[in-house]
């Protein structure tokens, strides 16, 4: 068993790391416990975009900005910091444990490049994942059996995500799809809804979240035969339904999306 | 497209419904949305034991509490209240989209009573889930592609459940189990676990969060053999990792456990 770091009411003296995650970018779903380490930091560390989320802040903190794709390298920073006793706190977007930075902290913890690594006070801080703030915004498609897959092959072979998608579409999950397309693999999402039509019904709901809780926040109730792939990028979570998820017309033109809490018997 | 509800910064003059998440049950990992709609509430309903988490209230708020196997009754309160203009919130833990309030709440919805109801002022305020908040305690177990499934056969046939184990399984997901154990179905999670143990290796890293950021919060990191049933209960988040899934062994006695960001090519 291990002690709740949250109730903790003081700072410790020497350095710590804290990995916190802005959720999906309304200050008004930014954890306190989130909010305070922003405030109580001496480093802040993290990718530019989210950044801008997080400020503005003082003229006594240091600001660390960087380009999206050098996870490690912030991570390792991070720990050379905090180890030198600073009060460190990384950021990320919606929950740092979902495709997001506390992976890479874990990752550059166990390659410890410095002993003192492994003493610095971590704690991660969770925040609401983008999947979340999407569903919540249309009603409940994440209401019953869900999974939530990286679409990208960065760091992963594709035939592991189609193979992922294939046998997720078979347990008829609810799908949470993150990092669904970028400008250099197009035509990933369009083979993966390709895969996915094979299996579910024209008419299944499909929600596209874009930029939730932000300014530009885009919110669109779609079919999985209606989808349109120009209107889904990288910024985007894709909720495919499942064969029970139901959509209700609200008024206002106003379209709800929920996943029942009941399973028929036989399908 | 639908217009961000969060960004309204006046209550409107008629009555509203919100359906909140109190995330794990910290204060400090309430969204301030959440704090301020209990705070703007003339209603508030919910689960006994989540409500005495989400209080003190006000002596002019009317406080509803209930058993915890009435969720259509309390959404349909929820949508009569709110209809005849008063200000509502349905209080969840964790996320309300999760195996929570939000699904009863469209269900009813759907199943209007009073056509009045479909006027009804319906935000859903997101919060941090309990698989994501016992995630942060060790980690980054969740920081791969996984699956939130609810062992619960209330509602859904067991076969349905074993099939989407089995094929979580086969996908190699992280796979986070909520609802694991009841004294009524107790057989059921050791099932479960014969099960994933077909497919997993003895040594897959398995986390048992039981109310996390409470003050009975426990957290175990144990193996997919060594798992003790009598430690899981329905408080109990239960994350059993994948084939990749890495236990990290750091100062003090504590462990760290992540599933890292890549996956190797051929298996």
């Amino acid at each position: 068993m291990q002690t709740n770091p949250h109730s903790r009411t003081q700072a410790k003296p020497r350095g710590w790391l804290r990995v916190i995650g802005l959720g999906p970018g309304d200050p008004a779903l930014l954890a306190p416990a989130a909010r305070a380490a922003l405030s109580e930091a001496e480093e802040i560390i993290g990718y530019r975009t989210y950044l801008q989320l997080a400020g503005p802040f003082r003229d006594d903190q240091r600001v660390h900005d960087s380009d999206n794709r050098v996870e490690l390298e912030r991570a390792r920073q991070a720990f050379q910091l905090a180890a030198a006793g600073r009060r460190v706190v990384v950021v990320s977007s919606g929950d740092p444990g979902v495709f997001a930075m506390a992976t890479a902290v874990m990752e550059a913890l166990e390659q410890a490049e410095d002993p003192a690594w492994r003493q610095v006070d971590l704690d991660i801080i969770p925040g609401i994942s983008a999947a979340h703030a999407a569903a919540a915004r249309v009603g409940a498609p994440l209401g019953h059996d869900f999974c939530t897959l990286s679409l990208s092959d960065n760091l992963k072979p594709w035939s592991v995500i189609t193979r992922r998608l294939q046998l997720a579409a078979e347990a008829d999950l609810v799908i949470a799809l993150y990092n669904p397309r970028s400008r250099a693999r197009a035509h990933q999402f369009s083979e993966a809804l390709a895969l996915l039509r094979e299996q579910r019904a024209p008419e299944t709901a499909v929600i596209l979240g874009r930029s939730i809780g932000r300014a530009d926040e885009q919110v669109i109730v779609t079919t999985l035969a209606e989808i349109d792939p120009a209107q889904v990028d990288m910024r985007t979570v894709v909720i495919i339904g499942s064969s029970q998820t139901r959509v209700i017309d609200a008024t206002e033109g106003r379209r709800w999306v929920y996943t029942p809490r009941w399973y028929p018997e036989e399908r």
